[in-house]
């Protein structure tokens, strides 16, 4: 199966001729092809201050969770690879610009990000804008070309169901109610559930059901599974703000507490936080067992949210 | 034929059995739909800052100047103007997004707009980022949804020119070439005007060959046209910004000079810049004599572009 990007199902377990690979080493792959689908999408030009500014926002150290859950989505319905890779780049570029602009001084003024300045520390923050515009606006063009799906019905309802999870109803509605508690604190932990469902979850949905517009095959068993990684991975990052040092995270922690924003481990406690990110993930394990062994590495990655130490 | 926003082409010169109104008398019937259409997009929504805020940043006083370029486009092909009026709006919800990031404290840092506080100074940075981004991606949330075109491949097509007119290639990258030529200032005609295909001719290329693309006709006319028409447009701006005063405008005036930034005026003198507008203004003209009568609004837009007092 020839591909501009390679095969990037080879290595992270879904070509069933080849040896199992176990999930990190899958999750390593799947970063490693989903860089070269981000650099051929966007490749270098010289003395090009946004172009520079816009591989600098996508490319690097990512986990590539999302583009990840993308291409194990689309491999559950057999989808054509080279596809599947620009629906995952299409959202890891709204991810990451939605990185950029949260990063900025008005939003949550962070210096760092993985380890390395934030966009507008290492540009200014004009660039960071328009680059964090640029991937934005860059997401719909990639999904809306033919290379991305042949039938464009399909296309459509790709660029439309990804404008909802990103948008005011989704993530950009998610992190204006997360600025807005700042003032005054999230009252319980449905309303913080309640954003967070808009912050990350919105795109976490859209990455797992991406399989399934793609095939127009039904959705709901990957939408029980996305609302409960969401929410577990969310939970599983408050644990680590309160857990681990800005060494291992390659981020600033301790900042909600310091910013006196009420987190998930607020209303649960650390324990009650654990064993909740814990019941979520065991949920997301069942809901997808429908898809039985083709499913193996969405099971590990519901395992490994919540138990990863970055 | 009925519409929920009434029939946008009444009053706009486009129904051939009422009576043709002149250029200002459409120009304001279609500020009134497209105000109508924005607000059913947008309803009001009680108790929501983010909702607000996008209301505030795209409903008001603007020409609509883009808008009825699409409905006047849509009309020489016979589009639905229900269908024609979902694209106006979301080329608008683009343009006003434009205006709200650009005008952040980070790029232009401007106060006023339309003679009203900007979005961040009404609301604040913060809200005004987001309502940017919430503005851009349902844009495209707009143009892939069924009631936009009954053809996949057509919504598809809308989502991928209006995706290149206001990214990168676009408006985006225009506006980065204009702020680092805040530096180093234009180095010649020829370099201001290439700033300017991207940040604002890119926006008009796409209103004009709208229709087109609806109907998958021919677009050269057209693009000939938006081509001439925009670089009027944006010298028409700054021969506004050298004679015309902050009342009139409702914005700052003189502030390139004060920005030592290099405008079209610098380069053709005050005169040159008006003969050369004029210019335009006629090959714009020209290139949709072609559509015959049903081209009359939009060859009055042409001379009203570089005849405007604000």
């Amino acid at each position: 199966m020839p591909s501009a990007y390679g095969n990037p199902y080879c290595g992270i377990g879904l070509v069933t001729q080849e040896q199992q690979p176990d999930f990190h080493s899958a999750l390593v792959n799947t970063a490693q092809a989903v860089e070269t689908a981000l650099n051929d999408l966007l490749p270098v030009r010289s003395n090009d201050r946004l172009r520079e500014a816009m591989r600098y926002a996508s490319l690097g150290q990512g986990k590539r969770l999302r583009p990840f859950l993308v291409l194990q989505s689309a491999g559950l319905f057999n989808q054509r690879p080279e596809q599947a890779m620009r629906v995952a780049a299409a959202l890891e570029c709204i991810h990451c610009y939605s990185l950029v602009h949260d990063d900025l001084p008005a939003m949550d003024n962070d210096d760092l990000r993985r380890g390395q300045p934030t966009t507008h520390r290492r540009f200014d923050e004009a660039t960071a804008i328009l680059a964090g515009d640029g991937l934005l606006t860059f997401a719909f063009e990639i999904l809306g070309e033919a290379a991305t799906h042949a039938d464009p019905t399909i296309r459509s309802a790709l660029v439309v169901e990804l404008a909802r999870a990103a948008g005011e109803a989704g993530m950009v509605g998610g992190q204006m109610k997360d600025i807005e508690a700042e003032a005054g604190g999230f009252s319980s932990y449905q309303a913080i559930a309640e954003m967070q469902r808009g912050k990350t979850g919105a795109l976490f949905r859209f990455a797992c059901e991406a399989g399934a517009i793609m095939a127009a095959a039904d959705r709901m068993p990957l939408r029980q599974y996305a609302e409960h990684i969401g929410l577990a991975f969310q939970i599983a990052d408050d644990i680590l703000d309160v857990e681990s040092d800005a060494a291992t995270l390659g981020k600033a922690t301790g900042k909600d507490k310091g910013r006196g924003k009420a987190t998930f481990v607020d209303f649960l406690g650390l324990d009650g936080a654990k064993q909740e990110a814990a019941r979520l993930s065991d949920a997301a394990v069942a809901a997808v067992a429908v898809y039985g062994d083709k499913a193996r590495l969405l099971a590990d990655t519901a395992r490994f949210i919540v138990a990863r130490k970055k």
